[in-house]
């Protein structure tokens, strides 16, 4: 439990030197999910909050709605040769209103993978998603600044390590209310989906899920379903994220350093100024709709 | 075909503007890749060279072994809703030597999994790499430090949108022959390990594998798998990473910046000066060997 980082002895190189000395490494371990007793997935994750993690991925994979579909989520004890308890196979036991059917267009799928292929992948993750999105509100650009700096504070593993990812939910206020680190980005997306869900907060319209590095269209994805309106970047979005982001409403905000950042879509729930947020925030928009750069 | 980057336009802010520009994204799109007419997998690429793809991808997975394991490799044609060829659907046709039976305990892992879970599974991934690890010849550490420089000269697209990942496989001498750019950084090493086994080149023991990122288990798997007994990474490996190179005899490198790196495991490789390279260099080495950081 907590194995979050981990030391390791390295030989370093310098311009001239050549010394042995210790390095810390960000954990990274199999966790087998099983559903009712039968394996469902397994992902390569840093240890921690696994029950968020279990509860994040299975709402984006469609098997629950809210927390109230999970029964009860525990460490399998036994799990290794010896009958050690290796904290690394979780089994779940689902309430009736779970959908555990609904992944099996998805159980082939490989790294930030979908499980939908052809031209109309979009359209089909529209009509899955159970929420319109929001905020209604405007969020002011400061608020979207700070946000990559407030995740990088909270970011205890990431300094030691350097190989952490982390996801953050933070309030229309400024104010980081969950930040969770991986080893993969869509875990700690899972990680802060599956802790709102677990509070009873989904959907989390009025709610901000910042990233530290790019925005995939499998992250943006997991933003869309838990009904979350802006998503804030540190880096760069891919072409299929921002196609998604701009069908679904989201509001998808990349490079954002210092003051600089660059809105892909749905500008007006980002507040630039006085006089710039437009009449009609928040809501699902019609492609091709009115909007200048949507 | 060629569908690297595309253009968008976003609203930039900057510390006192708010103006519209164009940006380049990285091309995200998926691949359902069909084994015999049947669907196999989807993943989510850049695409561009993707019969590497797939033929790395396939070899990673066990199925094929050599490019004579695959007959043919077409788009479909039909693909989308309206007939026409979407270029993101691949029907391979396999000879009888292929083994698509080898991944099917493989079959329901997500991102950046490996479908092995529990204590034991260093030791059934070693079991079924075919190759042992060299190359016997150490790499001088100029050639290491060269690798990440070479690779981000290499990156057409990366500059122009800061989305893509990449791998490279570079010679003893520093030449580095083939670099492939991606959205996902495990497609990056299946094409250029692709390519490499089309070319006829597997086991790739002489070569030396250069990622732009992080050495994640898996990454470190698709080198192991195909025999390559160097890897260079920009960035962090994870605690796998480290404890998979070890197990399996790779010489694992870290954080290589400028005359700075980190060696992880099985330092004999690299010849770090004059009288620094062991008297038993190559091979793969026994675990608590009497090597004093392996």
């Amino acid at each position: 439990m907590g194995r979050v980082t981990t030391r390791h002895p390295v030989l370093h190189l310098g311009a001239d030197s050549a010394r042995q000395r210790i390095e810390t490494l960000a954990v990274e371990e199999p966790l087998e999910i099983r559903l009712d007793g039968s394996r469902f997935v397994v992902t390569m994750r840093t240890p921690g909050h696994d029950v968020d993690l279990v509860h994040g991925l299975l709402h984006a994979e469609g098997v629950i709605a809210a927390a109230e579909d999970v029964r009860t989520a525990r460490y399998c004890a036994g799990a290794d040769d010896e009958g050690r308890n290796s904290y690394n196979v979780m089994d779940l036991r689902l309430a009736a209103t779970a959908t555990p059917e609904a992944t099996s267009a998805r159980s082939v799928v490989t790294s930030s993978a979908c499980g939908i292929c052809g031209t109309d992948s979009i359209e089909k993750l529209q009509r899955r998603s159970r929420y319109l999105l929001g905020p209604s509100a405007p969020v002011r650009r400061d608020i979207v600044e700070a946000g990559p700096v407030l995740l990088r504070e909270s970011q205890r593993a990431f300094a030691t390590t350097g190989g952490l990812h982390a996801a953050g939910l933070m309030d229309l206020t400024g104010r980081m209310l969950c930040v969770r680190e991986d080893v993969g980005r869509h875990n700690a997306v899972d990680k802060v989906i599956g802790w709102a869900m677990r509070e009873g907060a989904l959907p989390l319209t009025d709610l901000i899920l910042v990233v530290s590095g790019r925005a995939s269209y499998e992250l943006t994805q997991k933003a869309v379903l838990a009904g979350i309106g802006v998503m804030v970047a540190v880096s760069a979005p891919s072409s299929l994220a921002v196609e998604l982001a701009k069908t679904a409403g989201l509001t998808l905000v990349g490079f954002v350093r210092g003051a600089s950042m660059n809105i892909y879509t749905h500008p007006q729930r980002v507040a630039v100024g006085a006089g710039t947020v437009p009449e009609h925030p928040g809501g699902l928009e019609r492609r091709g709709g009115p909007e200048a750069i949507g």
